[in-house]
C-alpha cells in the first residue's frame, strides 16, 4: 500500500481505526465511512496553525486509540457500529491554493463514489468547497444542502487577490452550481462580518442564516428545526460543516478568528447529534482547529467530540431505521440494563 | 499634533479610526464618541498587567484595521455611523495613583465637554472615579447614574494603605458626590468580597446591586429591566462601567481577579446591547483585561466587541430615534435585503 | 507539633485557617471540618498533575490568606462560622498506590471519628475510594449514600494491570461493602467510558447516574431533587465528591481527562450549594485539578470556590436549623441591611 | 498616500522610523535603507505562524516607539544616523507563493534601485529568494555573494509537490544566475537535512557550508573570517539572511523548525555586528520568526536586535569610512566621555 | 503481532523506523537498536509528565517520520545505517514502582540478550536502575560502566517512604551489585543535592562525579577523556544514561527537576557523540523530558536529538572500524563530495 | 507577633527558614542574614508583574522547603550554617512608590542595624534604591560601593513624568550621596539604553560600566577581577544587586525587559559566587523576576539560586577566614571523603 500518510507528523489513524489508501479502491470499498485528513491552513486570512488540526483532532482523546468508542448517549459505538477507515492526509501544499483545493476534491469525490459518507478534518475552511462540491459531484449538483455551522458567512469575494481563502467557500460553491443557495442554512453567525454587499448577494441567492441574536431570541431548538426543514426540501442529502469557531472562544480557543458571544460546547454537541439522527447526512467537515492557538487541547478535544457524536448518531440512526426503534433523550444511562436478581 | 500616542507599543487606535488629540479641540470637536486608553494599573491589588489592556483591546480583531465594523445584529456600523476618533493614551505614571487618576479626570471631563461621549479602555478598575467623576462633572454630580457589571462591588476603604485602588473607586464616586448611591446598579456580583461593613455602607447608601444568585433566580433579563428603570430614575445620563471579569474565567481569563461562577460572554454582549439601546449612555469603560494572563487573546477580543456592541448600539439609537424605526431581535439576518427576482 | 505539612512546596494551609495535626487529636478534636490534601497522582491513566492540586486549590485566590471568607451570597463566613482547621497533607508515595491510598483512608476515618467533615483536597479521583470508605469505616457500612459529580463513571475493573486507579474508584466502594450500590448517585455523565460490560455491572448494582443527555432533556434542577431523594433514603449520611471535569473544559481546562460537554462553573457551584444546603454532608473531596494543563489557574479558584461555597452551605445549614431562618435565593444582596436613615 | 500598511493588524512601522510608500519613490528616494515587510507563511513546511513575524518584530521592544536606538557598544544610533523607513507590509497571498514572492521581489528591486539598502522582515525563508534576486536584479547577477546563518541548508528541491517554499530558496537562487553557488556561505548548519543528493548538488556549485561541528572545532571568528574573504572575491555587495533558527532553541524557541545545538544569542548579534562593520552590505533579511511559537516575545526580541545591531554596524562603518575613525571593541563603554572637572 | 504499542496515545514508533514486538523475537532478531518507550513518572518526586516523553521524544521533528535521518555531521544515517527498530512501549502501571520497573528491566535483558542495543527512552530517571540493571543481567554484573549525565547525583535512599523513585537509581544499582561504583562517572552535577550523608556513601563506593564547577574550570573535553579511560577500565561495555535536566533550563525547561547553570544543548550533543564514537555502548537511555513543563517542544527535540547523534555516532564508528577510516570534526561538510568539473 | 506576612498569598519563608517580624527586633538580633520581600513593580516602566517575585523566588526549589540547602559545590549549608531568617513582605501600595520605598528603605536599614545582612527579593529595580540607601545609612554614606548585574544602566532621569522608577534607582543613589559614583560597578550592560546624556552624566560621576562587547572581548573572570578591585578601594563593603535581565532571555524570560545578548545562567553564578566569596558583602538585592511571563518557573528558579549561590558563598568565607581554609574550585566533589577501607 502507498498510503500517502500524514504530512505532518506519524501515519496515525483517527482514535485507531482502520486505514485505507485512496489510490486503492478495494481498501475502501466496503466502507460506511471515511475519514480525510486535509492539513491547509494556505487559506487563512489571520492565525494559522490549522495544518495541525487533522493530526491533533486524531489523536485528542485520553482512552486507548482502539478503534473503538461506545456512546454513553446514544448506545452506540459510531467506530465500531459503522465500517470507520482512515485515509490519512492529502497531500496540500500549502503555498497552492488552488492546487491543494483540487487535490481534495478529488479526494472527496472518491469516498462519495465508493458509497461512503466522507468526514474531513481540517483544515481552514477553504477545504469546505471541495469537500461539498466533491460530494455534490456524485450526487448531483443542487441535490445535496448545507448546514453551515460557524461565527463567519464564509461567502466572500476576494481577499488578499485571491478567489479562494477560508473566507470565500460558500460563495464559491453556489456560485459553482454545486450547492444551491437556498438550501444553504448557516448557523451561529455573530459579529462584524460581511459588509451589506455580501449580505446582498447571500439574500439574492436565497440563503437563511441564524445570527445568533435570532437564536438567542427564539432558541436553538426552533431554529435547527426550521433549518432541518429546509435543508431536506427538494435535496437527497445534507453536508455538515462545522466551524469550530461557531462555539464560543471560551469553549474553542485554538482557532484561527475567534468572536466571542458563540455557542457553548454542550449546544454544538446537541446540535450535530440531531442533525445526524434526522437528516440524511452525506458528508461531513470539522475545521479552523488551530494547535498552536489552543489551550490544553480543548479545542482539538471538542473537535474529536463533534466528530464522534456525527458517527454515533449516523450509526444510531440506521439501527433504528433497521430495528424500528427510536432514541429517547430522557432515557436514564442505565434504564434497560439488567438488574441483579 | 503633539499627541502622546501610546504609552506602551507603538500608537495605534482602536480598529483604524481616526486619531485625535485631546491637547487640541479642534481635532474632536465633531466627535460623537471619544476613545481614551488608561494603561495603569498601579490599583491593582493582584495580578497586574492591565497596562497592556489599552493595547489589546484596540489590535484584538482579525479583521482589517479599517476603521469599519458593520454589525449583524444591529445592522449599523458602530465606526462609521458616529464619528469615533481615538485620543490615544494618557500619561498614567503606574507609581503615582494619585497623579494618573488626576489626568484622566481631566482627559474624560474634556471629551465630555466637548459633546461626546467617552470611551476609556482600562486599565484596571481604579479609573472608573476619574472616568465616571469626570463625565459627572460636566453634566452635573448627581445626574449621571451607573450600571455597573462586574464580579466585585469596588466599594472598599483602604487597601495596602491606600484610599485608591481597583477595590475602591465606586465608594470614593459616591463619597465625592459625583454620583448618587441609589442610582447605582450592580450586576455579577459574587464570592466572597466585600465583607459586612462595606456591605452595610453600601445599603446605607442605596445601592442596588445583583449578586448572581438572584441574577440565576429571577433571569438576567429581568434584572436588567429593573435596572433600567432605575438608573434613568431623575438622572440624565448612564454610565455604563464593564469589569470584563463579570464573565466566568472560562470566558474572560486574562483578567486579575478572576471569580468563578459569572456571566457567559453572550449574556455580557446582549446585556451591553441592550443597555446601550435602551438608555442615554453618556459614558463607558471596559477595565481589567489582563493580556499577560490572557489565553490566545480570547479576553481582549471580548473586550474589543463590547466596545464595539455599545458603540453599534448606539449607532443604532440614534437612527431610530431620527428615522422612527425600531430593532426587532429576532429579525432574520438576511430579512428586508433584496431577493433575486 | 510534628505535622507533615505539604508533601510539594511550602507548608501553608488553605487561605490562611488555622493548621492542625492529624498525629495530635487534641489539635483538631474540636474542628466542624478538617482540610486533608491528597497530592497523588498516581491513578492517573493520562494527563498526571493533580499531586500539585492540594497546593493549587489551597492558595487559588485573590484575596488575603486570612482565614475568613464571607459569602456574598448565603451571607456567613464558612471558614469563620465553623471551625475549619487544615491538617497540610498526607504523605502518599505516587509510585505505591496501594500504600498511599490506605494512609489516607486512615486519615479520613481519624477526622470523622473526631466529630468533623473531612474535606478532602486531591489528588486524582483514585482517592475517593479512601475518603469515602474512611467516612464509612466510622458511620457504618452502607450507611452513606454518595453524590458523584464527574464526566466519568470511574466503575472500572483494571487498567494498566492495576484493580486501583482513577478510573475505578467507585466500583471498588461499592465491591467492599462500604457505600450502596443503589445510593450511588451519579451527575454529569458524558463522552465514551465506560463500555457495556461495566454499564451492566452499574445497572446490577443499581446506581443512579445522570448522563449529559438526560440532563439537559430534563434541566439540572430536577435532576438534582432526584438525587436528593435518593441520597437520604435509609442512609443518614451523604458524602459529594466532585470531580473538577464535570465541569466543560471551557471552564475548567486544567484536569487530566476533559471531556467536552459539560456543565459551567456556575451550574456546579449552584449544585453544591444546594446539596450542603439540604442535605446532611459527612464528606467532601474535590479532585482531579491538574495544574501544569491548567490556563491563569482558573481551574484551581473553580475548585476552591467550590469548597468555599460547600463551607459556607454548610454554615448557613447550620445556623438556619439553630435559627429556625431558611435562605431565599432570591433576595437582593443588600436586602435588610440598614439603610441611613 | 496610498500605502498598504499592514496586512495582519494595524499598520506600524519598526520601532516608530517614518514610514514611506513604495508605489510612491518620492517618499523614499532619499532613504539609506527601506524596512519591508514579507507577512508570510505559505512556504512553511511544518509550523507555520511566521507572516506575524514581521508585525512582531517591529513591536519587540520595551522602549518608546520613537524611532531612535542609540548603541551602547557602537556609539551610533542606527534608526537616526541613517535615514530609515519602513514601507509597511507586501501584500503577500498565504495560498498562491508564486505570486507573493514575485511582489516582494518587485518591492526589494525598487529599494535597491533607489540606492537604498532593503530590510526585509519575514516571513518564512522562501523570502530569501525575492530578496536576493530583488537585489542581485539590480546589482547585476553574480556580483552579489550570499551570508546565510541558518540551521538548514534550504537547497532542497521538491516539497509538497511545489519547487517553492521555505527549504528551497538557496537553490532557486543560485540555479537562477542571480548568486554564484562559489559565493554563498552558510553558517550554523546542522541537525539530518538534506540528504547526500543535495549536498552533492551544493559541493557541485562550490558552495561553503560551516557545519556546527567544524565552528566548535575552529571557532566562529575564525569561521567568520573566512567567510568574509570569500564574500568579497569578486563581488560588489553582501547579502546577509539570517534564519532566526541559527540560534539554539532555547535562544530562539518561536520558530517553525528549531534545530537543538545552535549559537547563543550573544553569537549572532556579534557576528551580524562584524559582517556590517566590516562588508559591504546591500540587503539584509530576517526570516523565520513565529509568534504563535514564542516564549514571552524573546524570539521576536532577538530578531528586533538583529536588525539594530546591522544598521547601527552599517551607520557606525559610513560614519568611521567618512571620519577615518575605527571602531575598537574592547574600549569601555563610558571612555572617552566628559568627567567631570 | 500482539504488539503492545503505545501506553498513551496513538502506535507510533521513532521517527518511522520499523516496529518489532518483545514477545516475538523474531522481529528484532537481527536488530542493531531496539528503541523501548518507557512511559513512566511514578518515581517522580516533584513534577510528573514524564510518561509523555517518549511520545514527545518519537515525535519532535519536523521532518517526514520516515525512518532516516543522514545526520550532516557524521556523514551517516544513524536508522538507516544501522537496523533500528522500536518496540513500542513497555506497560508501566503509574501506582506500582516495583511491578513497573520489573517489567522494564525484562524488557531491557531481553533486547540485550538479542544482541541489539537497548535505547530507552523515559519516563523518569527511576527506569535507570532497570536499563543499567537489564544490560548488566547478560553482559555480566560488574562488567558495564555507567557514565551518567544529570544534574542529581540520583543517588538518595528513601523518599516518600519508598525505596524506589527518580532520585536514588543509581545507589540501587550499586547495590545490588550490577554496576561498579568505581565505574560510575557522574557528568554535571550541581546545586543542593544531595546531603553530605550521601556524598559519603557516594565516595565510598568510588564513584567519580564532575560537579559543575569542576568542570567550568577544567574544561568539559578534559572532564571526558578523564571519564571515558575510567570506563573502559576493566569493564566490557558503557551505559549511557542522558537526564535532560544536565542541560541548563534554558536549553531544556520541560522537565522535572531544573537546576540552573547547566550544560548547553550544543556541549551535550558533542559530548554524546564523543562517547558513542570513542567508546563501546552498549545501552542509553534519555530520560526526564516532561511534555506538559515544555516551550514549543525544544526540550523533547532536543532529546530526540539526543538519540540521534548517539545512533548516528555508533553507525560511524561501527564503519570506521569496519573501512579503518577516522572522523575528522573540522572537515567542512562539503569537502570530498563531487564538484563540477 | 504581629508578622506583616505576605502582600501577596500565603506567608511563606524562603524555602523554610525560619520567620521573623520587624517590627520586633528580638526575632531578629542573632541573624547573619535577613531575608526581606519587596513585591512591587509599581516603578516598572513596561512588563510589570514583580509583584510577585517574592513569592516566586521563595518557592521556586523541588526540594523540601526544610531551611537546609548543602551547597555541592562549596561544602556548606548556606541556610544551615549561617542564621537565615525570613522577615517576610514589606508592604508596599502599588499606586504610591514613595511612599512604598521610603518603608522599604526603613526596613532595610533596620536589618542592616542589627548586624545582619539584608537580602531583599524584588520587585522591580526601583527597589534598588532604598535596599542600597538603607545599607548606607548606617554603615555610613560613601563607604559602601555597589556591583550591578544587569542589561541595562538604571541612570535614567525622569520617565513618565516621575523620578523613581525602575530605570533611575541608581541615578537617586548617586545623587542622594549614599553612594559614590566612582564606586559604582556595572556588568552586563547591552543594547540601546540610556541615551548619550545619561551616558554623559555617568562618566561624570566616575562611573565604571562593562558592556557585554567589552566582557566578550576581554572575557567575564577579567572584568570581574577589575571591578573588584575598585569596589574595594576605601569602600568598607559591597552591595550586590543581581537584574534577572543581565542573562540573556533564553536563561531569564521572565522578567519585565528583556535585552537579548546577555550571560548564561552558568555565568551569572560564578560571578556572584567570586564576590561572595572574595568581596565584603554588606547587602544583596536579586529583582525583575517577572512570573507572568517565565516559562515553567525558570527564572525563578534562577533567582532562587542567586541567592542560594550568595549565601552558600558567605558562609564559605566565614568559615574559611575562621579556620584559615580556602576554596578550590578545581576540587572534585568527592576528594576528600571517607572511601571504604
Amino acid at each position: 500500500m502507498t498510503r500517502y500518510g500524514a504530512q505532518f507528523g506519524p501515519d496515525i489513524t483517527f482514535l485507531g481505526v482502520p486505514p485505507c489508501d485512496l489510490d486503492h479502491e478495494s481498501t475502501y470499498s466496503d466502507a460506511d465511512v471515511v475519514i480525510v485528513g486535509a492539513p491547509f491552513d494556505g487559506g487563512t486570512s489571520h492565525r494559522p496553525g490549522t495544518r495541525f488540526g487533522p493530526q491533533a483532532i486524531r489523536m485528542a482523546d485520553y482512552l486507548p486509540h482502539d478503534g473503538s468508542r461506545p456512546s454513553l448517549a446514544l448506545r452506540t459505538d459510531g467506530l465500531k457500529d459503522l465500517t470507520v477507515l482512515d485515509a490519512g492526509d492529502v497531500e496540500m501544499p500549502p503555498g497552492d491554493i488552488v492546487k491543494a483545493l483540487g487535490v481534495l476534491e478529488a479526494a472527496v469525490e472518491k469516498v462519495t463514489r465508493s458509497g461512503a459518507i466522507p468526514v474531513v478534518l481540517g483544515g481552514d475552511h477553504s477545504i469546505a468547497f471541495p469537500d461539498a462540491k466533491g460530494v455534490a459531484n456524485v450526487l448531483g449538483h443542487g441535490r445535496v444542502s448545507m448546514i453551515h455551522f460557524d461565527a463567519h458567512a464564509d461567502t466572500g469575494d476576494i481577499e488578499f487577490g485571491s478567489l479562494w481563502g477560508h473566507g470565500q467557500p460558500m460563495r464559491r460553491l453556489i456560485e459553482s452550481g454545486a450547492l444551491r443557495g437556498d438550501r444553504f442554512l448557516q448557523v451561529g453567525l455573530r459579529g462584524y462580518w460581511p459588509g451589506p454587499e455580501t449580505l446582498d448577494w447571500m439574500a439574492e441567492r436565497g440563503m437563511r442564516s441564524f445570527e445568533m441574536t435570532e437564536i438567542v431570541q427564539r432558541g436553538l431548538t426552533d431554529v435547527l428545526i426550521e433549518a432541518s426543514s429546509i435543508a431536506v426540501d427538494e435535496c437527497d442529502g445534507v453536508f455538515l460543516s462545522v466551524d469550530i469557531d461557531v462555539c464560543d472562544p471560551g469553549h474553542a480557543p485554538g482557532t484561527g478568528t475567534p468572536e466571542p458571544g458563540g455557542l457553548t460546547a454542550r449546544e454544538l454537541l446537541d446540535s450535530v447529534r440531531r442533525i445526524c439522527l434526522e437528516l440524511p447526512v452525506v458528508g461531513i467537515d470539522v475545521v479552523e482547529v488551530s494547535p498552536p492557538y489552543d489551550s490544553s487541547d480543548i479545542t482539538a478535544a471538542l473537535a474529536n467530540r463533534v466528530v464522534l457524536e456525527a458517527l454515533s448518531a449516523i450509526a444510531r440512526k440506521r439501527r433504528d431505521e433497521r430495528d424500528g426503534t427510536s432514541w429517547d433523550p430522557a432515557r436514564p444511562l442505565l434504564h434497560g440494563r439488567p438488574e441483579a436478581g
